[in-house]
């Protein structure tokens, strides 16, 4: 079995990340989202082990001592966090997985995960954010500024990311992220192991070259 | 203006790479093929500066003199060899640049051009290989053996590529060399140049975030 590649994908609010993610999932064979821990309570619908793993606090913190996350972060008064032990086992099925998270889950996987690939995605203009921003309901100004800020801060790490997809044209920015997980899969090393007994026929000596 | 890719695609015959590479030409924009130098007779057909540059032998010496090639070798009685300023002068335009030579010229192209990436295309099975080997006319057993013989030592190199291609189902073969194009435009150090305005407009400050 060839193990998979781990995947970070991160985006600002309004990138349109989710609707990328989702499509990528149809396109490509083998490739998982992987589901994350929370302490926050299930919401309408969220099905525990599919939405989230819905775990209480006292658990958490012990996975956080344990080191069982690859990252974790406390928002507002819940945690969140992707467990180590589910990603691996993900990856030796030969599964491609993704994380979807932001730039500070980004930098604590990639030091617990140096192979890992990461993936950010921008909007096409600073416009079509705001557009998007604001398209989300009746918010107040104050709070569209809030998130607007919050985008900026999020886009200025996109240096550290690997690949950067701009999202003007859907089916485009899709096709690159396709592009990416295929090409991954065509490396030298992915390959070897992917067709050992093919190599090995072709490689067998012949009679010329014994 | 974006620099542009140096590519190795390497292949033993009987491989199909000429008709893989002819129509990834078709299918990317901005790549293109690198027209060597020979001192070989042009061929019924064969135009200068399209099929090769056609130079006599004194000029071809004088410019490995000069260390005018990326790469260079002498087969039988001619020498062909791919010319640096040649290839630099299509990537300085934004191409992506692509070298179909074996094994030994991708080992001098690698050192002096470190940025490079190489392609390694393979085919389905040893039978499949033979059957391509032998349908290129009615040549006796000793020469299909030869060739057989040399496309093994040439497939030995296959470890040294970054990439490893089978060329199973054209469709599939073509699909992934695209995909290794395409993913490396969207390559971060890449993207940031070719978008230089659209990041500087993304991360330009709010009112909130000065």
């Amino acid at each position: 079995m060839v193990r998979g590649t781990l995947y970070i994908i991160s985006a600002p609010s309004g990138a349109g990340k989710t609707s990328l993610v989702a499509a990528l999932l149809e396109a490509v064979p083998d490739a998982v989202v992987s589901v994350s821990h929370t302490t926050r309570s299930p919401r309408e619908g969220e099905v525990d082990g599919q939405h989230y793993h819905f775990v209480d606090a006292e658990r958490f913190l012990g996975m956080i001592e344990d080191g069982q996350f690859l990252e974790h972060a406390r928002v507002f008064d819940h945690y969140y966090g992707t467990s180590r032990r589910a990603v691996e086992a993900e990856l030796e099925q030969g599964r491609d997985v993704i994380l979807e998270i932001d730039w500070q889950g980004a930098q604590q996987v990639r030091r617990l995960m140096p192979g890992c690939q990461s993936i950010f995605i921008v909007p096409p203009s600073r416009a079509a954010l705001q557009a998007r921003l604001q398209a989300r309901g009746k918010d107040s100004e104050a709070v569209i500024e809030r998130r607007l800020s919050e985008a900026v801060q999020e886009m200025s790490h996109y240096p550290e990311y690997d690949y950067l997809v701009v999202n003007d044209r859907f089916e485009e920015a899709l096709e690159g992220l396709k592009a990416i997980f295929l090409a991954n899969r065509l490396h030298t090393r992915t390959q070897r192991e992917m067709h050992r007994r093919l190599l090995e026929d072709l490689l067998a000596s012949t009679p010329a070259n014994p």
